[in-house]
């Protein structure tokens, strides 16, 4: 494939932006990507309905000898660029800068999704005839929003997904180190927002301190009983239920992977707890977390208020791993604040609710994509979970197959944020990445 | 007096402006008062530098046959008038509606002050020649900005203040029943400001959860070490050292105050916790309290981040009761913190230091004070404390004499917020109760 027409590919995706927040370009996108795969993959191409009026999806298929198929996800849509001030170019043009290719959706996702409909097509031109095993591509729009309604909107059309065998996510970056990297599931995530109401305004805390409630004090009182400060441990109950240690061949996997204390302090601009290379990665890939994302009560300008406050807001959230349950942690969190809710203190809602997902890999598959990428000269460790939430649950709960995440941008890739890229490099080895792939896992027969 | 004449003096002072904060119109405001002292009291004026380039304090003495001295305080600063769309007319145009005047000031407390002058004048006017005892004035100019260099200062000039005997702070406001009170003394309050940092930047949760240092996590457990959720106490050491419960006088005084939950919930907007009228007293005067005013962390807007936040601010402050020790609980906070400001996570700042203060006053005086407001048909009832933080440390600290404060504003004055005001009645009433009550001080003998 010659890399100055596949970044003029990549360039006319680009431009028909397709912001899943303002609804920008979302039509174009999909109108090129049908054409696309179209003309460039002989592909069936079908627009899916989403469920609540999403985003459509782009489901393509790429007929094989057998009805067996691997199937692509990954996403057309993009963040809003935000300030635009801040990009040193146009975000919608892609632009090329230090062996980099400068856009919104360069890196996340338009790029790894260019990368991986070149890659199938680069090995399609290789062969004669139809590929041993069908090919298929499912390209959602609304990734960027969460995937709000990819469950529901699945849940309705198995049947079109009744033949995948197995899918691999294109999404995400590679390590730092630079390796390639395959991770074979995902932590899930469980967040809420609460409101606390102690009175309809806060009030002199000379005149009303021990008289009326504090907000931040109530908050406290029911956080204390969600989380053990002393000994960082979530106190709901089950909460552990399905947490488990890595096996001996995801700590092999592990030992396998990059650890550079001093290069991760650097990249996050602060300095890690000590901690081995194990502990960090089952940190990362393990262990569930606490987090509050965000917290306000009282006055937090400048100077002082002599206030008690009357009201707090805050964003709580889990990620969660293994074979922890959403619906019974869930459940714990309900019962926890019912007597809060009945008195009127207390109001939530659940913002992410996102399970944990593994999949188990044959090994001989695993040991096969890495031959294939050795072949061309890159190396592949394998990251047994990845430590962000991505939404693979929706295959492994609806079509009972396993999902491979095969991300092909580089690790500083600024997806979400300005100056949002993906390198030459990078792009160009996704291209013979996916196409090395592709070749293997289709003709293993 | 005639109450018009009595307005028309306010009016003027209020035009001078006054705003502590800006510095605007305070020099006039100092000239205006000076000559209002020596004109309408016959007073020899002195102005006194306050420490720190701090606003003008106005020290006026009407000789007595007797050195000894009553002194009145009040301050001539006010606050900043904010948003000026939210006054209903010009805060610095004194204006009459509905038996009500509005200015900025006009509660707080240039009504009070002036209701003060005006009232020793009328005492003067109904005697032949000199008062028995001397009768003084001390008006500061930064009360609004926390009397912050009123200590230093009156410590510089105590000989000035050797024959005072008894001080009237003339500030703050009646009963909600509209009764007369008199307070013998007040809570102190100590407040910090504290800033968390565990990073240079916020970052992904999912990357960095459980790796990264969670600043609302760590101010959790730093104020879980100087707050007990549980059981709500106070875990600095000798913290309640010097709380102490009210006495049989104390009491009594008590009872004879109003307790209407009704009415307190109605006007603070909140549900009261269930207490005894004894209990809602001994919590505002006798009980020191846990305040958090301020706090914020992380991601605050609309939506969702998924962040580890890296800093977090928070307001704390404590009443103090009885004579628990500012210095010692001081103490206490900057031994918890030492660890955390070494290693550089935590920075903290006090921005309140008012010990509390009482007053062993002679029942006789108060007996006095009561009979002479009950002779113009008042009624003056004892609040042994006053919940909120008053200078009134600086008295029995430096001068070592008692303080009793005297509210002559309207419970409903509005004082900080737009609309302030002194009702005609209060403004009319407080010119009476402070000749009536310097009578009886002064000749007493």
């Amino acid at each position: 494939m010659e890399i100055s027409k596949a970044i003029s590919n990549l360039s006319d995706l680009i431009a028909c932006k397709g912001v899943s927040d303002s609804g920008e370009g979302i039509q174009e996108s999909v109108q090129f990507l049908k054409q696309f795969l179209r003309s460039h993959l002989n592909a069936e191409v079908t627009i899916v309905k989403a469920e609540n009026d999403g985003n459509p999806i782009i489901l393509a298929t790429v007929k094989g000898i057998k009805k067996d198929a691997i199937m692509f996800y990954g996403h057309y849509d993009v963040m809003d660029p935000g300030d635009l001030n801040k990009w040193d170019s146009d975000p919608f043009k892609l632009t090329r800068r230090n062996g980099k290719l400068y856009a919104r959706g360069a890196g996340d996702n338009r790029g790894q999704l260019m990368a991986s409909i070149q890659g199938v097509e680069q090995y399609l031109n290789s062969i004669e005839g139809m590929p041993p095993q069908t090919i298929m591509f499912f390209i959602e729009g609304e990734e960027e929003q969460g995937s709000r309604n990819l469950f529901a909107t699945v849940a309705k059309h198995t049947d079109k997904l009744k033949n995948v065998e197995l899918v691999l996510a294109v999404d995400g970056s590679i390590s730092s180190s630079g390796k390639h990297v395959l991770r074979l599931g995902c932590r899930g995530l469980l967040g809420f927002h609460v409101q606390i109401q102690t009175g309809s305004h806060s009030n002199h805390s000379g005149n009303t301190g021990n008289i009326m409630s504090n907000a931040f004090i109530e908050f406290q009182k029911i956080l204390n009983q969600i989380y053990d400060f002393d000994t960082d441990k979530v106190l709901l109950p089950h909460f552990y239920d399905g947490v488990k240690e890595p096996t001996t061949q995801q700590m092999d996997w592990i030992d396998k992977l990059p650890f550079n204390v001093e290069k991760i302090n650097k990249s996050n601009g602060f300095k890690m707890k000590a901690m081995t290379k194990q502990d960090y990665y089952a940190n990362l890939m393990f262990r569930p977390t606490f987090n509050v994302s965000g917290i306000m009560s009282g006055y937090t300008g400048q100077g002082v208020k002599t206030i008690v406050p009357n009201q707090l807001t805050a964003k709580v959230d889990f990620r969660l791993v293994g074979e922890q349950n959403v619906t019974e942690i869930e459940k714990g969190i309900k019962q926890l604040f019912k007597p809060y809710v009945d008195s009127g203190l207390l109001t939530f809602t659940f913002y992410h609710q996102i399970p944990p997902s593994t999949s188990e890999i044959n090994l001989d598959t695993i040991h096969l994509l890495q031959k294939s990428v050795k072949n061309i000269g890159e190396d592949l460790v394998v990251e047994p979970i990845m430590p962000g939430a991505v939404p693979n649950y929706v295959w492994t709960e609806l079509i009972h197959k396993p999902v491979i995440t095969l991300p092909l941008a580089n690790f500083d890739q600024n997806n979400h944020s300005f100056n949002e890229n993906i390198s030459v490099k990078a792009y160009e080895s996704g291209i013979n990445i996916v196409s090395a792939t592709t070749q293997a896992l289709s003709e293993r027969g």
